[in-house]
């Protein structure tokens, strides 16, 4: 970025732009990555008209913008690698109306999530989608995020009505509609989810809300292996019992919990099952139905947790698994893969990739969205340790081939981000020029968030 | 089409290309258009490679290319308003493989979803999109159909998992994924669900399935007023009762419907309310709850049906009130709107538009798919008689105006075609640059089903 283009964003933001240095190396990392790559400059947007003179400064000027909100991307979505603007919107910050009639609320795009929730709670609803981190929508609308309640109620994309998207054009439009349906025109909207800010900047979401389940209760239950846990969890699906969550933790994961947590769960691959139902009654017969399904599946411990905070304590060590795993290997740097298979192929893909890294002597921990199909094997090692990193890799690599033979995709809900951008040449390899396509039309000059997504 | 393109056409398909007059009149018209356009040719695609080389011809001669499968739009879709090929897919009809595990079908696009349906009810299971005609799921994913499963299992576009589409540059891509959730890379798949065949056509779709509810019960119950049933509706979603399905029909559409069917259903606004469970004791809990709701939002008449054969006899009546009101008024000529609203402006919306019909006398029937805040109003008059027309034609206007006033869409499930595009001009003015764009970019030349979606 030069002085002529800097001079201009000072003239029209003043204090809102920072070139501080911790400002710049807080907005040149994310969760991924070891290197910092700062901006040459930091906004902090206030309203709209922010964002949209930020594209103009940077069409006039050639400067790249890269947005940010939190930074809890995971495959280096924010890192402003060719420098330039870093477009914070981590202070358009408002929740605009919530609609209890109408299952939806309007957000700005540096809204969290658990702030969204704690706004509609009164209201009995809530936002069920729950990436783990302190994720803003736009963020978790740029890479469609997910979670643990994705089984039940969708990813980011399902959960967005309408946005509105500041274009590289100089315009702001709107994409889909509050309607909960709509067959009017071209998908704009889906275009722009899980796009990382590569194809406009998200200034405004409509989401939809749901009701809080009235009785709810976890179920978990242990299994000699993770293929065994997984085949359960595909039963589970099969019997039609609609779990809230189905999660499975590994046993060195649910080791790493526990030494985080302080808990005592059994160390031994780990189904958790969240069930709930209208009525109290309803609830005990899917929970009696679910635990004969776990005993048939070969369950050893099971346990049940009722109360909100027994659930709440459950589902925070969950949440925490990937930062326990951190606490326990303080130096190890770590990767995280983000495979997501057919339901019907998730036993023996998770198979296949337990035996890799066991052959490949890694000390790799399994955790997963199993309803969905999707899993996560966290790789660490020393940051150092060039052999192990270039096996971690090669073992990475076959379980990628592993889960496309399979028919699934080599992201479930991190997205592509730096990191993956191979990956998606060899997912998507024979439409890739139509994505390229997509990128030019939207942001001819490359200026949005370029060096991610695209090989 | 020129001689050439004729000749050429009949080199590569022989006997599978037709220009019998009854057929090329068969491919000219949907369910919404008096007129007659037929093509200059049909073609009875076979294959994927039957429909790649039939756009590489189009490329080489420059004809227009309309996709057609069963002709069951109701917005002009289908229709070959340029000439050229019409391009039939119907034959295409093959599921070709059922996953129960994976909770998935992969199928042709000439399949329709009744079909799909009589093959995967052995295993548990069904797709759960009834737009209400024999409709192709190719023909679904193009204008986004919806119909009765929408309130509780989405629409066409929620229940797409993978596409194979053929492109106007001579490639065929898959988009999406069969794993139940991905973020690899833009969203291709939702570009090509609602496009009516404008951006590409479609060879192959992987769809989700899912398992039968286990025990159903129909709640019919009447209202004096549209918007008493409406607000009723409203209620019983905000209840949390996830509906299977929540159907509005209107005192002169059941009129027309006993006509039809010889039923004797009480001739006032009524909710349709299909209510599932796990267990015949949950469903009895819910049935309650959905009772005491209906009661107290004033509901007059209140029956059920159990049996599986009194359902489909409640459904097939629903499902057959447009021919029900084409029956009665054999003479006339009709039109649907489509509008969908945030549910919580469903009842207020609802009562100004039957106000409108009111004050201008026009003979109009309301149903609508109320729990999605979906809404069709039956529109017909003979067709030359100009000033009744002229008279629908302002008060729909005004119901357009309406309903995007409150966040909605001027269509919530049948697509643009030819007669929404000025309506879609005013909900989407913003943005029609940006739809134009993407068409230039899969169609440069505008040979695929030209007139179609954009003003």
């Amino acid at each position: 970025m030069n002085t002529a283009a800097l001079e201009a964003l000072r003239a029209r933001y003043g204090e809102r732009l920072s070139t501080a240095a911790p400002v710049l190396e807080a907005h040149g990392r994310d969760e991924s990555h070891p290197t910092v790559h700062p901006p040459h400059a930091v906004l902090f947007a206030h309203s709209e008209a922010d964002v949209v003179d930020a594209l103009r400064l940077a069409s006039e000027h050639g400067f790249p913008v890269t947005p940010f909100a939190v930074g809890s991307s995971l495959e280096g979505q924010v890192i402003p690698v060719q420098g330039g603007l870093s477009l914070d919107v981590s202070q358009l910050n408002r929740v605009l109306s919530i609609e209890p009639g109408g299952f939806q609320a309007t957000v700005q795009p540096g809204v969290t999530y658990p702030q969204l929730n704690r706004q509609v709670r009164p209201h009995g609803l809530f936002f069920p989608v729950d990436p783990g981190a302190e994720a803003s929508l736009g963020g978790m609308a740029s890479t469609n995020a997910s979670g643990t309640g994705a089984v039940r109620y969708g990813t980011t994309r399902d959960n967005v009505l309408e946005l509105r998207v500041a274009l590289m054009d100089g315009t702001v439009i709107r994409a889909g509609s509050k309607a909960r349906k709509t067959s009017a025109g071209y998908d704009l909207k889906n275009v722009f989810i899980g796009a990382e800010g590569t194809l406009g900047i998200i200034t405004e979401l409509t989401v939809k809300l749901w009701p809080l389940p009235a009785h709810v209760v976890v179920v978990r239950c242990t299994f000699p292996t993770v293929q065994a846990a997984a085949a359960c969890a595909v039963m589970v699906m099969g019997a039609a019992l609609q779990p809230e969550r189905l999660e499975l933790i590994d046993e060195h994961e649910i080791h790493a919990v526990n030494a985080y947590e302080g808990t005592a769960y059994p160390e031994a691959p780990t189904l958790w099952i969240e069930l709930a139902a209208p009525s109290a009654s309803a609830l005990e017969e899917t929970l009696a139905v679910c635990v004969e399904l776990c005993e048939d599946a070969g369950a050893q411990h099971l346990d049940t947790a009722r109360s909100a905070a027994e659930r709440a304590k459950v589902w925070e060590a969950r949440h925490h698994a990937y930062h326990a795993m951190s606490a326990l290997y303080p130096g190890h740097a770590r990767l995280s893969t983000d495979l997501c298979v057919p339901l019907h192929r998730l036993p023996d893909v998770l198979g296949a990739a337990r035996e890799a890294c066991d052959a490949a002597s890694l000390r790799a921990s399994f955790v997963g969205h199993v309803g969905d199909g999707n899993f996560h094997v966290l790789f660490h090692a020393p940051p150092d340790d060039a052999a192990t990193w270039a096996a971690i890799h090669r073992v990475y690599d076959d379980m990628v081939e592993l889960a496309l033979a399979a028919g699934g995709t080599c992201s479930g809900e991190h997205g592509v981000g730096l990191h993956k951008r191979g990956y998606l040449a060899r997912e998507h390899g024979d439409s890739l020029h139509v994505m390229r396509g997509l990128k030019a039309l939207f942001d001819p000059r490359g200026l949005l968030n370029p060096g991610k997504i695209l090989p």
